[in-house]
């Protein structure tokens, strides 16, 4: 178990001697306060066993400079895409712009992805559809395949990576939706993706939101 | 400042004890690991610094089920509205729909304020808009108020508070975005909001990775 402490404003001050006199003895870092050794061995226990300290026999104490936030971010990068992500949506390559529109609309969300033959061969979202339906394509006759971003431009997950990893793909390429993807061949050499989830900026909302509700 | 420790064994063990004998004075909890009462005097010192314990003079410990994740909730919950809010997207009322869309575009946002005389009337999204285009809305000659969502129907939020309450908003409402507003007397007990931010799924997704990414 971990857990967190609010330190002292003596274990505050050890810290700043340490950082300016590293590597210090505790003898010295003692003295420096004007108190026992035995008065800050607690403190010293506590600095070190954070990891914020580090002792070295015979050396004396170093500053790590390790934080609580990255005690945040190491709670953070153990939630992995399996345990997060939701049901993907998805549509046939083949079916109409408005089919697709019409899904998205039933299902409420923001982008759709796309499969030929059962793998995954595009992404397609609100903003593509906007594009094309003030363009003046047929939206009943022209299949959605004609507007999408297609394989293998589009950015995927998989169940082993961390939501965080995920996270970092949505904000690094502009994007809302990521489909969680299991690589399987097909025939020799050829390898494709099977579309087992979604990953969204509302899975990452909903995470945080958690997070901050303690739950 | 705050710091994570990782507990020991014999620390684990030590809640394990106060758990089950609640309330239990520092002698019996050193009778039951068969230790001395100054072996385990750091560790209580430690446990109860970290609030994981509780001690009351002449009664003895409790154990108050604070853990980690409460930590990670202090932390979200200290982060403000004015500390991570972006520009507000914002048309007038009685823009076309067309250039409301070439707003967005330009933009790349993917909802827009609308304002009417400086102060916020509506909110539209990409999938108002798609639903209009399709619809046969002439998109070149009609505002954006008439498929605007109108005040007072609109969730807002404001510098003050959290951004997890902003996130709580976000989800429980379930939009991509929140206009970040200050409330401004426009004449005697007539109350209007002027646009100063936003807050979307964007926002909290990119905290997330900060916070994951430890920045």
């Amino acid at each position: 178990m971990v857990i967190s402490i609010q330190l002292s404003e003596r274990q505050e001050r050890i810290i700043d001697i340490v950082k300016c006199n590293q590597p210090i003895t505790s003898e010295n870092i003692a003295k420096k306060l004007k108190l026992t050794r035995s008065t800050i061995r607690p403190d010293l226990a506590i600095l070190t066993m954070s990891g914020i300290l580090d002792a070295r026999p015979k050396v004396g104490y170093f500053y790590t400079g390790k934080t609580t936030l990255s005690f945040i971010s190491e709670k953070i990068r153990e939630i992995k895409v399996a345990d997060r992500k939701s049901v993907p949506i998805v549509v046939d390559e083949e079916s109409s712009i408005y089919d697709a529109i019409v899904t998205m609309f039933l299902e409420d969300v923001g982008t759709i992805y796309v499969t030929s033959g059962g793998y995954l061969s595009g992404v397609v979202s609100r903003k593509d559809f906007l594009k094309n339906a003030i363009g003046g394509l047929d939206l009943y006759k022209t299949p959605v395949g004609v507007i999408m971003t297609r394989m293998p431009n589009i950015v995927v997950t998989t169940l082993g990576e961390t939501v965080l990893e995920a996270a970092n793909k949505l904000i690094d390429h502009e994007i809302d939706s990521l489909p969680v993807v299991e690589e399987v061949s097909i025939k020799e050499g050829e390898k494709a993706y099977k579309v087992i989830g979604r990953i969204t900026k509302t899975t990452i909302t909903r995470l945080f939101v958690d997070l901050g509700n303690n739950e």
